[in-house]
């Protein structure tokens, strides 16, 4: 087994990425880090977004295909010492490997170049796991684009990062600020504007029947505790709640964004499906 | 404002909760700590199932309707310090307020004494966040039961019961053992199996277009990891997969069992429509 280039915890480049476990320093970097087998191949996959990764000498040896894929996208690797990777991982129990990425988010208006069916906009979302598997869901469901606005998490969380379970390499992501003038832009680029939130007007099930989802939509979801606040539901053509059925209060917004985004992308194919002769 | 009656951790009383922490002793007491005042509130609610609230003095003067609740419900209140609430909390800023509660799970025959339309089974599901999520969601969808079956994680967890948003209290919930006894007894209830995979035969818009969610119906939701394993699948008369539109690997479970939960509300709701005169 080959013996660890770096080993001391304050190496330069150990500290540099170290220091993205803080907010603060990833926006100053334009960086972030991606943890573990699995968002390590898929930084590798993404042209450009790999700039180092740091594996222990074990991981080195389970993953050795990886290593080869990240040093083939041009990424230096380092092997190091299983302390320097307990230094740099934000996990308490560290996979052994992790890469430093440059951050991914897009402008909107690049987001929105193709003519987007799908798009998931969410409002001062504050949890970064809850975050992460909206940006997962979003992403299984077939969303072009995902839009975080107002005081929303930073994705580039470790925690955000780890939830979406890869799909933050996957789905364009924009990293906007407030959240009316890009509700302004998703309308410009063709989109109906709909609200999710336990206290609208519409029920699911309803929006669904009268053909109202087969338009293409940008889906606006609010915070975890206290939904969208008025003036964002005034910006949409409709407040969609999901309907309960049982006596639960309302849904966690992930589970919202799952069932509100699966219902779109059912009623954008099946109207896909009807209009072919 | 009440000085409180409890300033000891070593309280015998203080100790008795501080112990519902763990599973072994949960098991053993056949209680669990439910906490915050959204839950407390659920628990008075909840015929016979309280047994006794703690609360901080500030705690109390911001919830005093809900401490009448209790005392209403038959259960002793005790004031305590800070200090002892932060001994029973099993979070790291506690609410103020927690209450000692009997576990709620029933017999399997119990759940179904009312003719079933929507159960949920868990199988093997390890994470109690996720567990949890999955309880709140399956009331809000109107299932009749949630089964926890396997090696399941303790519905007790004092993560899985926040998860739950007051759930676990609404739902009539089973802690039963291995899967395949369960799945029999679902069965003889009237109910298709349904089991939930990524790797599934039918997706789940063709389940939806062939009419075969309309049924009543159980489902069951594997592991976070690993999914359902085969001799599981094999129980069900279809394995469903929820369609993958974009590049992510798989859905979350939560996010997946959300999806399955809801078409199945609303293919029984639109047949039930179809069926009046």
């Amino acid at each position: 087994m080959a013996s660890p280039q770096l080993t001391s915890i304050r190496s330069p480049r150990v500290a540099a990425a170290r220091r993205l476990a803080k907010r603060a320093f990833r926006s100053a970097d334009g960086r972030f880090l991606a943890e573990g087998p699995q968002a390590v191949r898929e930084a590798a996959a993404s042209p450009g977004v790999l700039i180092e990764v740091f594996s222990t000498a074990e991981a080195a040896q389970r993953h050795a295909d990886l290593l080869d894929a990240c040093q083939q996208a041009g990424a230096p690797v380092a092997l190091v010492s299983g302390e320097v990777m307990a230094s740099i991982a934000q996990t308490v129990t560290p996979q052994g490997i992790a890469a430093v990425c440059h951050r991914l988010d897009v402008t909107i208006d690049e987001a929105l170049a193709k003519p987007p069916r799908l798009v998931t906009v969410l409002v001062d979302a504050r949890d970064p796991g809850n975050t992460g598997t909206v940006i997962r869901t979003a992403d299984a469901a077939g969303a072009d684009a995902i839009v975080l606005t107002g005081g929303s998490v930073d994705p580039y969380n470790g925690k955000c990062v780890r939830a979406t379970a890869g799909s933050i390499f996957h789905v364009p992501l924009v990293v906007a600020g407030p959240v009316e003038p890009a509700v302004d832009r998703l309308r410009e680029a063709g989109l109906g504007i709909l609200a999710a939130d336990g206290a609208g007007d519409v029920d699911l099930d309803s929006a669904l029947d009268s053909g109202s989802l087969e338009r293409p939509t940008a889906w606006l979801f609010g915070n975890e505790a206290w939904g969208l606040p008025d003036s964002v539901r005034a910006l949409a053509d409709a407040v969609i709640r999901v309907p309960i059925h049982g006596r639960a209060e309302s849904l966690n917004l992930a589970a919202a964004a799952a069932v509100c985004l699966y219902a779109s992308a059912r009623a954008h194919r099946r109207s896909t499906s009807r209009a072919l002769p």
